[in-house]
């Protein structure tokens, strides 16, 4: 019985665009539909929430949220929850986690954290639809960043780079 | 769809005596049985690789690790490996994450963390053939614990448990 | 320029008996005249106040106070405080960054979970004035730890703990 | 007694540049030299280290490190050693536990993390002679980074934001 493979989705949460949200609730459903669990930060807003919604329109899906609070509410179609209480700190544990992460959208601060405990732990990363000042600074940090524009390309190199790993 | 219902076993590692082995593997299994989702610190051995194993008996089952390392080993049979790199300090993610704890025959000093953060956090904890000097020793400090000698009152303490969380 | 020898006291909070007060501002003191850093928990309340209160006594003290919370109150008299957002994990960095640990009077769930950590990480633990419970109980788990019934009994075994450290 | 006033210098670590290494050394002599506590990372390499042999030239200064790991070495010249185990998750501490923060010099993915944090936690921020795509990229983010390109000019700055702290 093999450990399933976890894709994590990042994002912004409250501060998110309409259309990270659109993206984010693409991705889960790619995401869920290859069979792959989903993993994000668990809280009932933005690229977290849109994404696990997209991951339950697929029958059998599976999706984990790694919260930062010790009680809080968890986003709804949340199949696991892990409490961490760890506040920002829980951004380290979604990415160590992950088997591969895609940055999906515009990023806030929590997710330019997520972003580098990536590049520092060479995680495979695919940044969705970055702003053009993210394309030009990742390389200055980061050698494991791939930019793509569409959520069809992001399951594609996603699905390459799994296939790398195993 | 609701949150799956989440049941932490904490115990020895590679100081586990063979009976706590054996009560694990029968926890395991007993707790895949009513549906639950098990969870364990993850590691390939005591009492956390053996109630896995007790687990995977059952088809269906959905078992959870959560490692303390970053890179290490997680037991066979584990199905989501949750990887956080930090140390025992994971030990309040089990605790937090669990909506039961049941201990398992006698403590290490991990196991007696995971205890001191049940009963800081509240948490229902069952205390499954504890040593003595823990049956005199833990009410000084605790209301929430109930101590059973069986897994099958274990499971049957822990299905009531459930029932008043919901 | 060596680095500071760093002594932790643990204990109870909201929780402490007056006894377990009066023994931390001894200790406190105690300890900051033998020129150690005094590293607690860094809340405003029970053993922490008090051992920090009882080292402000000596001129030229330093007071640590490791926060659970990312902006809550210090205990008054903290000299450097650290905080950490991490709620109860944080009790691992008490426990590791303290070359020896005293545990003051009775014990509440958090005070057991740094008991635990010291046993885990084989830190030179002291209790001061334990439980009968304690006493009959720690044995099982540990072999480093030494049960005082007095505080200067407590800073002459830290004496020599520290000794055999350097 | 008032809490002592703790500035984070935060930075590269074996892959810094002999410039930054440089302005390193002249920012913990600067922060020493205003009676701040320097707080870093605490290995003994990079920006950390320089930091470190800086506010060390100036007599009286006290300085911090937060270690990621329970038990690696810690820079020469840190004064209190605060030992997490919590591998990358230490990077909060260093920004939750700081008044303010100066990245120094030219970033890795540590540092990229713990800018990300400050901006998440709104601490105020300094960079000193970041990079031109960092420049490009922060205001993308942040609101609360102020970008300067001599130790002078950030010390200076550090005296403007601390006073209006407090």
């Amino acid at each position: 019985l093999p450990q399933r493979i976890i894709v994590g989705v990042i994002g912004s949460g409250e501060d998110a665009r309409d259309e990270d949200l659109r993206l984010a609730a693409e991705l889960g459903e790619g995401i869920a539909r290859e069979g792959w669990v989903l993993l994000t930060g668990g809280r009932p807003v933005g690229v977290m929430q849109s994404a696990i919604h997209g991951a339950k329109r697929i029958a059998g899906s599976l999706t984990i949220g790694i919260l930062p609070s010790s009680d809080g509410p968890a986003a709804g179609g949340t199949d696991i929850v892990i409490r961490t209480g760890l506040g920002e700190a829980r951004n380290i544990i979604n990415v160590l986690s992950s088997d591969l992460l895609i940055a999906c959208g515009r990023w806030n601060a929590g997710t330019l954290s997520e972003v580098a405990f990536a590049i520092k732990t060479s995680k495979p990363l695919i940044l969705l639809d970055p702003s053009p000042e993210a394309i030009l600074f990742v390389p200055t940090i980061a050698r494991n960043a791939i930019v793509v524009s569409s959520t069809d390309d992001a399951i594609e190199q996603a699905r390459c780079l799994i296939e790398k790993l195993s």
